[in-house]
């Protein structure tokens, strides 16, 4: 299993292939339609019927590597089946492994207290509520996680929780019931790195208030969304916390590595799926009497797209691979090469396909430019480009130390 | 004029400036707001309102170059007009002169009867009408202009369209009257440049039906829009032919010149507020405990900006006294190299300034993204940069036959 | 063996790394100066000796998988190990691991007669001659392969040989004693794949003219170099031709995957080398207060650098693994995506750390510019680019048909 | 005189470009030959010959905008014509206009007293001798001018000087006789760009040793070169000081504007050259069936090239307008924005025309491959990239204080 599937990968990949095939593939316009017809933000028909399916058959929760809790793969061996998974953007949710219900999952089963796991685990790997994860602020530059500004303040028994935040995936859905909220239980803690907290936060808790959808690229993803949230003075029990006071930074550290891989897996499916679509536009249409296909300028695209795909999904193996061997921490260099790398060529695969498909790229008819918007706002998710090159540069040079 | 306005474009300068500050920028968010609430595809009455003010003012059809209807601007000395107005996604119509209406008044000043010209030009050029301009189709690789399908067949006095159309802007407007159709009305003819003609269609002719409206990336444009279109056997009278039959590519030729430095004019004005955006973000937002207009890699992407943005602007110039010299005909390697290094400029930019912004770049908050959307459309429009550039290279190669 | 190497391999790394550091990098500089000083075509007596050490110690010819006469390691197990070679420009040699003579053992030891190789595959193994291949010529486009011109025509028991080739690398280095020749036997032939021969052609051969050294950016690579070289009516016994008649493009194809694996191989080698360059350049130098290793600029390059590499590394393990299990012909779209991505991903590297070294970084004072030179001209060795993604497309085109 | 020269500048274009195809274009192979053989140190005859004809014309010292000595041509009246000089690496010194000698020249003429000007500059105007600038030093990184730590101290009527300078261009030249020397005067001035003096040191003064010549890639670049210069206790009289103690980084920075902006107009006829070598080979290449100029990959860098240049040259001469009308001071964003555009433009473009030149492009038959060295240096002479462009950035978000 590196270059070529174990025995189990293979299997998985056959059965998740023919799944798609059979019935992801062809309910995405119908799924579209539900969405487009009526109120945007109600639950999907569709999307119901399709996870009793896959559930049915044993393609559920695949995500869930190193937990009792699930089905016992790897990350290596979970890569190429997320990647299939990557391809339909209705897929991830139908198999129970989208975000941010994956990372939140993995949060409340590594960190969380019994009490917590029966609570809000359970329904959550059984598909039957949705997630959502707090952190972004609107009023600081979340690049640098210490500038959170929210408060947790203990009250008695309770926490009281203020804070503005915006960019909470999967807010705006009415099935979503639980937060994890990130602010500060001590803010001048000397060890910036330990004045932050993870709290959950039932969405119906009085205080909550889904403020406005955010859009991307005009996208408001609906039926899921991005929010604006304000929590006015939201009290929940102390019990709430996860892990304990002061370690919401060790959380976020834990969290962020198989939250961004498995971005990155379903990146190179989509980044397939592109150059398929350019492929067979490239056959399709006739310009200046030759198809598409048989001009240099179209090879040289193709190929550009094909190498760049290649060398993104081996990066994203390899960091899959040392998470598995030697853990996230080890593997963080890794795992910041492909938060830069994956996006990147991602965005730049599809924009190739797009300008390939002239200005039908650019509708919905195609879905390449929503899979741009996607790919786009993943060169800021959990930091920017930027950061994530600073700290690769900075393990680089400790070499030398 | 050149490096340096003439007086005359340093007064409209000022005077538009003026205009921008006191009436566009502080009406960009009601005019949003009011698109937002309601029926989207009701006409602004913001918008009626800036174009009242500027039509007084005299900021009004400074376009219309080389023509007895305009303010006798040379496009050299309209260039730096153009760019304030490309400041703000809705400065060009208040001015009347946003496009398509730009192109269309031209195209009938320059090609159209006296009949045509009271009945259609005249209240374009007031402003009371809109107009689009139906030419990309669907079903064929729109790159290839001899690839169009439609139909323009003589019958009696009159003649009958058939075709569908799409990627028609404007069509979706009320107040869209009239489009310029591009068909054929000699398949056969052995000159594949001659086998088409333009014609005018009022848009309240039965057979014309705006079936859906478009969306570039997610957004729909309104209250604008751009439209798929089916012409159903509608029948208009033969006089409304623009210059005769098999001369449609021969004006599509004369339109497209003004029409591309007119979008690259825009787009200059569209970068130059990408890196204001970005210039002052990077000195409100503080990471790792500086300002982000403090750090490295934050000053080399705003250098490179500065550098993309003056050497498009001096090539969009150059192209512009071509025009005014020698004429669109010569001039024509000059308007396909802005037609493609403009656009290519203005996405970079605005990625730049999105990426600074984080996640806020992508939403609605800052208009990066729907400039961004808009720009990467740009790319296609007209042809994609990669039919421009071979036509670029090939005038290069015939300099050594 | 593929993220991590298995214990052969790891330990073959120990033991090489070891003799880097005891021996190729400490003579670096004496190999420099022994070419400068003098006669710059005579063969180095520092290589000599490093020879000798190498092969006491088992480190010689590691390159020859899947044969007899090798150590039989296969390609994936031979990549991290070449790519330690790589790392120093007079390393390959030393463990009689360097192109040429690489790729032309790796011919006659696959296609060779028992004579043919008791005659020049044995001192070849030895290290006691050395080889060139001539094939591309100056006259014609060589990235197209058919276009040879140069003619081996039968006569009796010979074959009579004209032609003029260049790039002939080693061709200039007196103790090159034999040359692989390509040229046509059939010119008429209808299958152009099948005019093609490949010949024997020793070096002392009357008629065979080393007509000048050229150079790579300045550098003619002394003492081994490149060649222009005349083939006058060169006579040789028909028993010299490789395989038979007709099949010298059937031993490109063959040869050619190897060759140019073994270049990407060691390109890794240079990457990690300019990289380590750079990093300890960027911590030593100090500008405007601060050591460039902590400026933001800097930790971006180093962070692009590092991705890239990786990157490129993984995609060169792939092609070995595909070499090793199913064979060239099938990993042919997978040795196309190295000879392009590993050649630009190395130009790219070499180049930013050039850039950190300042004018520095151009002088013979680093080996960087060199490196940069040498990887500049793979971009076009075994055919450029251009034609390498034109076959990487039109394999992924063949996916849709 | 903008986008078309005026009258006097379109006369010395079409004297310029006849001298160029009668002597300098002819000459180039028998100059190469000349430094080949023999001696490569030796200054060349046919030089000495051009330069006779080229005065004799009146085609001297046309650089030498703004003084007395010159033909009084503004910067922007030169940049065509110094373009056209930049076409042959044998024109500048031919007319008189090369590096150094042309800053050499503006310091002189602009900061030198009456006997400095008598003593040096006539000579360097009359081509008699010529002259170098010992500036960087491979001790400290030389991107930070301030960090320069040669010393020149006052001792009785003379200054003793002490460095290690490199990169000193032109001091292997046996007719170089004066260098312009930046050392510190005054180590501890409390403003660190008070420290430094620019000081005239004749090259035959006992203690300045030529230590080596170094190599830009593989080039010397003799019969001129650039050097590694001991300057051990030298001794000059008082009296050869610039301006006065403590103004060299002032004469540094008026310097530097006309030096760069010179570089950048030789490089855009560079570019020029390079795109019509690459137009010429591409229409006299065939691979697989049809000239390279056919081919759609062929038609895009066509065309990226000439949009590459024709941006790079307007923004070369729009920072010549703005040197002319407002000032080096004012127009320093615009002479930052020309040295990082225009050697990264023309490393581009030279690299695409080797590229299609196939190995001959690295060879010397073509002078590609030392174009593009050349090229490459330029993006550190004066300061990298890197500097420039976060000047550029600083001055830009000035304009929002």
């Amino acid at each position: 299993m590196y270059f070529a599937p174990n025995a189990k990968v293979a299997a998985l990949q056959e059965k998740l292939q023919a799944f798609m095939d059979r019935h992801i593939y062809p309910n995405e316009a119908r799924y579209a339609a539900e969405v487009e017809s009526g109120d945007r933000w109600k639950p999907s028909v569709v999307m119901e019927e399709l996870k009793a399916k896959a559930r049915e058959q044993g393609l559920w929760n695949l995500f869930l590597a190193h937990s009792k809790n699930g089905p016992g793969l790897t990350n290596l061996e979970y890569a190429p089946l997320c990647e299939i998974m990557g391809r339909s953007p209705i897929a991830p949710e139908a198999f129970n492994c989208a975000a941010p219900d994956t990372g939140n999952m993995e949060t409340i089963d590594q960190y969380g207290t019994e009490e917590q796991k029966a609570q809000w685990l359970k329904p959550l790997l059984e598909g039957r509520i949705r997630s959502c994860f707090a952190m972004t602020e609107p009023a600081v530059a979340s690049s640098d996680a210490t500038n959170i500004e929210s408060s947790i303040v203990r009250d008695g028994d309770d926490y009281v929780i203020n804070g503005r935040k915006w960019w909470t995936t999967g807010a705006p859905d009415p099935r979503c019931k639980i937060a994890i909220f990130m602010g500060k239980t001590d803010p001048r803690h000397p060890d910036r790195y330990r004045q932050q907290s993870m709290v959950l936060v039932p969405m119906e808790t009085p205080g909550v208030k889904v403020v406005r959808p955010l859009t991307v690229f005009g996208y408001d993803d609906a039926p899921n969304g991005h929010a604006e949230v304000l929590f006015d003075n939201v009290r929940v029990p102390r019990s709430n916390i996860l892990l304990g006071e002061g370690r919401g930074f060790e959380i976020a550290q834990g969290r962020l590595g198989p939250g961004r891989i498995h971005h990155c897996m379903r990146s190179i499916g989509m980044a397939e799926r592109a150059l398929e679509d350019m492929c067979r536009r490239a056959k399709s249409r006739v310009a200046f009497g030759k198809p598409l296909s048989e001009q240099g300028v179209t090879l040289e695209r193709i190929a550009e797209a094909r190498i760049a795909i290649e060398q993104a999904r081996l990066l994203v193996f390899k960091a899959a691979y040392m998470m598995d061997t030697v853990g996230n921490k080890v593997a963080r260099a890794e795992i910041a090469m492909i938060k830069v790398a994956v996006p990147n060529m991602l965005t730049r695969v599809v924009d190739m396909s797009m300008q390939l498909h002239g200005a039908a790229g650019m509708s919905d008819d195609f879905g390449l430019a929503k899979v741009y918007a996607g790919a786009r706002s993943l060169r800021f998710a959990d930091g920017p480009d930027e950061v994530h090159r600073a700290q690769i540069a900075r393990l680089e040079l400790k070499k030398y130390n």
